[in-house]
């Protein structure tokens, strides 16, 4: 928790969080996380795009590598653990084996992500797409709004982008990435659980939706004769929650909303929503979809209004891999922690990971489920239950690495 | 129709109508209908609110003064009809008369009221609401946006503000005030009417409504655990819809809204809508209101959020006078005219004028109730017929003028 507390210091702004991909307080937190993991007994590296990799070597001929670890990039003004907390406990579980002088017969390279947020370029998951092999070719020009690109931001870092699309690992070379990380939601609170085993990170689709209909004076326009966008849209936001609710699986919400002309005296003529729908089962978000299509559909056309949905976002879903789940899932019953298992609604570094392994999660459980806020809240036991899990899954593991690739 | 046009042209910039009280356009307007108004046989005043009023004499003895006019002055790209109309209508009228010789037993002022929008200062109605003695004893003070007040800017259109408060007339000097305005609604277009004689001036009542709920990461918070102020607050708009559908002489409208924190993927904590209730029987409005406000909290209770209706605007209802109401339809059926009666949802000056004197209104059919905005259009026809009525109108009232009071 002092080493949460030291990350937390870390930051553009005192008195918040704030800390962008490959900015001043990201190349401090890169520094400290380094030491950290030297302690640890680990080698360490700033790779090509600023992913932090302290690695111990495996006991085994020709062992594979294991990863773990998070991100340490953060929203603005965010809270202390979403993604520091799964590096800090990973750096923490390596540390712990190191005192205890136990050796793993795979190898392990605890990676500390640069960029899980995308808040300062128009990219996200840089430094796992890397690992991964998934970078997309132009992104080294991308820009952030003060018009740095990727490659002048990474080379005023210390990097050398010229490697940036050489340190994809092979697959043939890892045998899985775990990750632990915060679970943002409300689920283990309300099921008085300290940690939780991922079944899959949600997959993600996102629209602005709008709907057209005509203004009119909100005086003189008879109710019969009105072609109201506004109470189109209630009715459809309405039919969306109702499609969220009765669908196992799928969560649907609409967060934004502007009327137009959005004056008191006048009917609304144009409505615009956004509109995000996520699930673990890709088949299940593709299904909601539909439906909220010819939902949106029907309403309009009973409406005599025009509803047109734009997706500008599409991201497939990633089932975490059943042996790392029953994997967590024994560490845990070992140490009779109870857990269960549970979707990630948020996207995390596994999403791009996934190209290149088996990918498995642990959630933490936090406070009223809330996250990306100053207000985000982390149990000390929480994290040590976490910890011993974790240690508890890697000496598991170990026997049998080679087996989970 | 030229005179409109002529009037159109007066405007703060070029290429659209904008003509605000008291400003240099509203200026060259004023002495625009002083001309015409001196050209059609009255003598002519610029009182002390800026009102243009134009006068002739009644041949009775002890004559009593019959109003007749409507406003110069504009919204913001406002469209050619609303106000300048009835002012350029009435002028035609009286020239008539005075082209044919005729004189009525009564007084006539033909009254240019200045402020009807309320678009400058943070009051509406200033001019009819001085003529009536209504002015709120802080009008003179007021500021628009520049810091300008009410009483300067008064002295620089020429007017002296110290007397604003004695041109209110005597009430047993009035007979009626009579205005044509254009419907702003498409009531007339539907019905195939050129013109309908106004039975109320609709009373109104605007709230804005908060709705708090609590905010959540759109992936992670299962729609079982979610108090979604939003989804809330669309059933409360079709809720308002619904009792402003199902009850007879009610228009309820929800024209603005925003969701908080307004994010795609954060379920919105927060909702602020405003809502515009209108009838032309203050008794309506009240039971569409309590039943709005039974309707909003029990939707609430369900979902476990709170609202809160904040009124900042309550206007009662003016009923037209029974009297004028059918002088006026007489007058259209004495030239084969058909009308309909209906309400005026919209504000006009006979709201301030009723309380000196009893108020009538002929409305004139606009091209798909559209007003407010450059597409305002109103037929040549129409215009000719509505004031062929208003002309047979004052020819009615003459032998019997004493009696409207």
């Amino acid at each position: 928790m002092a080493r949460l507390d030291q990350m937390a210091a870390l930051s553009e702004r005192p008195g918040e969080i704030t800390r962008l991909y490959l900015s001043h307080e990201h190349k401090q937190a890169s520094q400290l996380v380094a030491d950290w993991m030297r302690d640890a007994g680990m080698e360490v590296e700033v790779d090509a795009v600023a992913n932090v990799v302290g690695r111990v070597a495996g006991t085994s001929k020709g062992a594979r590598t294991l990863l773990i670890g998070s991100h340490i990039d953060t929203v603005r003004d965010a809270g202390r653990f979403d993604g520091c907390l799964g590096v800090v406990m990973a750096i923490e579980a390596i540390a712990e084996l190191h005192r205890l002088g136990r050796h793993l017969p795979f190898s392990v390279e605890v990676i500390a992500f640069g960029d899980e947020e995308g808040v300062r370029f128009p990219r996200t998951l840089t430094g796992s797409h890397a690992i991964a092999g998934g970078l997309e070719a132009d992104t080294l020009d991308v820009k952030d709004t003060s018009g740095t690109t990727l490659a002048d931001a990474l080379r005023a870092f210390g990097c050398d982008p010229a490697k940036a699309f050489d340190i994809a690992r092979r697959p043939g070379d890892i045998l899985a990435y775990v990750e632990t990380h915060i679970e943002q939601g409300p689920v283990l609170e309300a099921e008085n659980l300290a940690v939780g085993v991922v079944t899959a990170i949600s997959g993600a689709s996102r629209f602005l939706v709008d709907v057209k209909g005509k203004a009119g004076h909100s005086g003189t326009l008879p109710m019969a004769m009105r072609r109201d966008a506004l109470t189109a849209a209630a009715e459809m936001v309405l039919a969306i929650e109702e499609i969220g609710r009765t669908t196992n699986g799928l969560v649907a919400t609409v967060g934004q909303i502007t009327a137009s002309p959005g004056a008191i005296n006048v009917v609304p003529g144009q409505v615009t929503f956004s509109l995000d729908v996520r699930s673990p089962v890709d088949r299940t978000r593709r299904a909601g979809l539909q439906e909220v299509d010819r939902r949106l559909r029907a309403i309009a056309r009973r409406r005599q209004v025009s509803v047109r949905m734009n997706e500008f976002y599409n991201e497939k879903a990633v089932a975490c891999d059943q042996r790392l789940i029953r994997q967590l899932t024994s560490a845990a019953e070992d140490l009779d922690v109870a857990t269960i298992g549970l979707p990630s609604g948020a996207g995390h570094d596994g999403l791009a990971i996934s190209r290149l392994c088996p990918v498995g999660m642990l959630f933490v459980r936090c406070k009223g489920g809330v996250s990306h806020h100053p207000d985000e809240s982390v149990k000390a036991d929480d994290v040590e239950t976490a910890t011993r899990v974790l240690i508890a899954f890697l000496e598991r593991v170990a026997p049998t690495g080679r087996s989970l690739s």
